[in-house]
């Protein structure tokens, strides 16, 4: 690349650009960690973009309808960091650039969502970002087909590393933004030919604009130091039926003289030399982290510009109807209606009196015929288990491109990328998702899932078929780990529901937690229902309870979560048959139940008493409640699974396994 | 289709086909439960691979040099327990069959490894087998470049689904393919346009053909029901320079009048009536699993035309030197060579007196550089973090088309792909994989590391950077509760060495481990040697010892693993210099110490001190070795993680978030 002369052919362009690449440098050469080459070589794709195509107001940074701006490449996050501070953004001072990967700064290592304003998602885990510009992308199509396109109206752009592309979950994101044609999704591959451990070319040989034209997207490729160029690409981009792929070529590290173009550029500080010879080739005289008032005035002009949109968008948004105001504000602020929780304790109520024997499964989609009927912002979905997960309801509709105002999404065989897409949906706001799988292949999902809780998105995980009561499936398919897998991950809720009226306690939960995604873990097997004596309040929302008293004196506390809260309390008949007075507490929830104060802990689970856990998984985890609060241990045992399960009708596994009503009984009474 | 014209047109392949399609369709049945139609749609593909082109032999089915048939769209097991069986594998009984699903029988749900000989590899979640293929192909190239075309001279065949191929772990696993010009894998793909939830243009509309083109693979067709047209495909895959796919168009159910081709045949038995009906279309007057003679003679001289290829081989393989034979017979046996032991024993003795200061990431490549040396089965890789894990030591070559001798993997940024891949490479036998990734990226991982532990497959897994210890990067590189995830998992080793002699214990047993898949949590940051007395017993071996034992009156036993046990030796000090008499135990591997007998287990844990873990993660689990053998818990404490990590450098993060040996001290004395 000749420096020189794209220096000359556009100076204004390459001032702006410049700044950019030079706090990057800088910033990382200060914190001695961090990724300066990709910010170096995507400087000025992403000048072009903000300055000529992305809509958005500093000042406003959570307008409803501003494009989204997504930095797939994480790493690269000194590329974001320095957009915000040139462009304006209030919290994104120099100073917190000088601060970049220190203890107490917003400029995290990777952007974080919630940290800094103008991050719409966070991103670092390769293949992230770019699988929930989906999301973004469907909740904007889904919000323009129901209050129209005059407060609807925007791009989701995102920036994607050849990490991003050569992870699974692009692949399952492409594939489902392609099938829905979602045409606003402008994506930019930053495609420099380099990874971590060397050229491409040491790994991959992928035709990639052969493979996003074979998932249905519209292809573009810019030189991506060009600036007329990539303003080119990016109007092309426009106004497409389909998502399209912009090729942007670049060089990593863009003018270093002894760095562009190798991996070295990538993940460490340049050192203070070739700094000193890279600006010289910039014609960058400035010091570190300066940047003179003419460029940075030339920035915030930029920066300003979207302050006209955003009052034009707020002309149009007041001439809806109040009504529609108020729906389209409550629907961006995440609030869930006010009539929800009226109408979960009339299903409540309904269901302590009928008492129906239904898989939790099934319950859970009796809660979302109510849940959806009265929350339009729902958009339920399945990683092609629809029949299996209970989570379409009637009326619903599909999303597709010839029904934006569908609200069930056929996400088909991909976990991972629909968990994404959730995130997504969620970030964006105005969507509530949930989507289902088997509670086997959270496996499959963890990556989005554990930022779902990192992030505190509140997105509702629906895993059906959560034991060896999934039957002769066998064990690739029988989750025995998970649950101490889910409940391992910090900010997130797990609920193992015993009936119908625990699924909707926890569904209201689920449904109103602000910053907390929650994982509802449902049983493929019919269930009685339990709790048959209405109560208002949600117990559930008190993580554990007694469900059935000891009579006569407390000799043993069972605890128990979901399908097992059953044989609980048919150990306890066994016991109270021979006059031993036996408590049952039901357990859905241990988060919430660690929440509760000392004092109700202790109520629950007295010391004294023996207490066993029967749950169809492992051990792993129960200690912490085997063991009492005071600091005792008192007798304890377990009734669950020792390893991996088999393959069998269900009621065989429970009897095999050993997790019956008889097992229970007699562990109580060996330890008594 | 026109059944009664195919019938006609071959009526002797019609017949050993639909012999496998009514097993499938009568073992369903009986089982009232299970996947009938994708056996009765790619019955005829199998029929004309089994009769022509696959070399195997049913009375030797561990064969080394047979070719590996894998069914990646396992849910369709009763076409590989039908053509077992009908091929003449001896423990594949027609009782098998007729138990198909239940408990005992081998015929899973889903095809285990292990269970069933002439299974390679347990497949279920979808995308796995195809994956695994990789590694099977690649070890091929492997063994062939090493022991001569003679002796190693195989295919692997897959057959997948569309479930298969929307995974994102199947573009990891095609890219990595296609790269890797693997033209000994041949994939058939069951186009059968249906999933479970219906067409597959529900969810999907990518052009399969242009995308495994795009990545690199010759791509080809067939009519599915046309065995002339199959054999066509499949002879031209044959030879090919690049993986190979077959679009294999099928219907779903063939047959059937009612089901072919929609989503009901997928995951139900087909019910009495319409098994009468297909029969009578079928012209097949038989009853339940009933193959005539002639029809199962047939099959049984496909089964027996594999020993004369067998018997040639083992003619040419008597031709190779006895040494080679040997290592040949070793290598597929997967032990490890004798002077391991020894080797180890030096490096510990020449550690424990050099008493280096390094990562233990840093020990492990100085562990591998012993091993590899003397280990030429070993196949080391990174999904592209090669210089952060220390994976690849001098001298292993780089595998490639150019080099199939070389050792190391470029896996690229697969994380998924790679444990996938790895898993083939260790079931394909002859090879011994290890690979690395950030600890973090297990996340990605999980749904391949997970069947590792399922199957017993011996993979090696080098999570470096296992905890906040990683620094600046950020939670979304910093895992905590990562350590809990893996030790819920069965049958999986989690190693987390203090210093380099614990590293170099740790590779020894996950290198002899003949069952269980291990992973090492190791450092990025330097730790000191804490081993300094050379003992020749392997002490990670027993899961956890006594490090460092209280000098007067034992009040506190603190507990720590990895880089927290160098916290725990300086508490210790702290807590001996106020006269508190402090046992220190490392204690490397929670799996190995529960192995233990009770008298060891309380021997290093006894009744009576406090006890304080000390971890950079989550408590969670803990609480099992926090409470003491005896039944009574002491006073315990924990110091460690309450969530996610931050973004700052890592003594910095160690200080804010309290995990250092005046914290520790702290606790003890506020326990006593």
């Amino acid at each position: 690349m000749d420096i020189a002369a794209l220096r000359q052919a556009n100076p204004e362009h390459w001032k702006k650009a410049t700044a950019i690449r030079t706090l990057a440098m800088d910033a990382v050469q200060a914190a001695n960690s961090g990724h300066p080459g990709m910010p170096m070589g995507m400087a000025d794709v992403a000048t072009v973009l903000f300055e000529k195509h992305l809509k958005f107001d500093p000042k406003q940074p959570d307008w409803a309808d501003r494009d989204r701006f997504i930095l797939s490449a994480g790493h690269g996050s000194m590329l974001v960091y320095a957009l915000l501070y040139l462009t304006g953004y209030e919290d994104m001072t120099l100073d917190q650039i000088r601060n970049f990967r220190q203890w107490g700064s917003i400029t995290a290592g990777h952007p974080e969502y919630g940290h800094v304003k103008g991050v719409e998602t966070t991103t670092g885990p390769l293949g992230q970002g770019i699988s929930n510009a989906v999301g973004f992308a469907m909740a904007e199509e889904k919000l323009r087909a129901e209050f129209g396109q005059k407060v609807v109206d925007h791009y989701t752009y995102v920036i994607a590393g050849d990490g991003c592309l050569m992870e699974g979950i692009s692949h399952e994101a492409i594939g489902l933004a392609g099938h829905q044609k979602l045409g606003r999704l402008i994506v930019l591959w930053d495609n420099n030919d380099i990874t971590i451990d060397g050229r491409v070319s040491l790994s991959d040989s992928t035709d990639q604009r052969a493979r996003f034209a074979a998932a249905g997207w519209k292809v573009l490729a810019c030189d991506g130091h060009d600036p007329a160029d990539i303003d080119r690409a990016l109007t092309a981009a426009k106004g497409s039926d389909r998502p399209v792929l912009i090729d942007c070529k670049t060089i990593i590290g863009f003018g270093s003289p002894k760095k562009a173009d190798t991996n070295s550029a990538h993940g460490s500080p340049l050192g203070d030399a070739e700094i000193a010879a890279t600006k010289e080739i910039y014609g960058w005289p400035h010091g570190a982290f300066d940047i003179p008032a003419d460029i940075l005035d030339a920035w915030r002009a930029i920066g300003a510009k979207g302050a006209t949109a955003r009052t034009e968008w707020e002309g149009r948004f007041t001439k809806l109807s109040g009504t529609k105001q108020a729906e389209f504000t409550r629907r961006m602020a995440g609030e869930a209606p006010k009539k929800l929780e009226s109408a979960i304790r009339a299903l409540k109520k309904q269901i302590s009196e009928t008492t129906p024997k239904v898989a939790t499964r099934k319950s859970s989609e009796m809660v979302l015929e109510v849940v959806n009927e009265i929350m339009p912002e729902t958009m339920g979905g399945s990683a092609d288990l629809t029949g299996s997960n209970n989570t379409k309801t009637a009326g619903l509709g599909v999303f597709s491109p010839e029904d934006r105002k569908g609200r069930y999404v056929y996400y088909g065989i991909r976990e991972h990328g629909m968990a994404a897409a959730m995130n997504g949906l969620a970030l964006h706001g105005g969507v509530k998702p949930y989507g289902g799988t088997f509670m086997c292949f959270t496996d499959y999902a963890r990556g989005s899932m554990r930022l779902s809780a990192l992030m505190g998105v509140p997105v509702t995980y629906v895993m059906t078929h959560d034991s060896i009561g999934l039957g002769e499936d066998g064990p690739t398919h029988q989750p025995v780990e998970h649950l101490a897998m889910l409940r391992a991950t910090p900010n997130t809720y797990v609920f193992r529901p015993c009936d119908t009226v625990e699924t909707a306690e926890a569904w209201e939960i689920a449904l109103t937690a602000p910053r907390t995604p929650s994982v509802l873990a449902l049983s493929r097997q019919n269930l009685p229902t339990l709790r048959t004596e209405h109560k208002v309040r949600n117990q559930t929302a008190q993580g554990a309870y007694v469900l059935a008293e000891a009579t006569g004196k407390r000799q043993a506390i069972l605890m128990a979560t979901g399908s097992e809260v059953e044989i609980a309390m048919a150990a306890r008949d066994l016991l109270q048959a021979e006059g031993i007075g036996t408590r049952v507490v039901s357990f859905p929830c241990w988060e919430l139940f660690e929440d509760q104060p000392e004092a109700y802990r202790r109520k629950v689970l007295p010391a004294g008493p023996v207490r066993v856990a029967i749950e169809a998984g492992l051990r792993f985890g129960w200690d912490r409640w085997l063991c009492d609060e005071r600091g005792r241990r008192e007798k304890a045992g377990f009734v669950g699974m020792e390893g991996f399960g088999a393959s069998a009708p269900a009621p065989e596994l429970y009897q095999h396994f050993g997790i019956t009503a008889e097992a229970v009984a007699e562990k109580v009474k060996a330890l008594l």
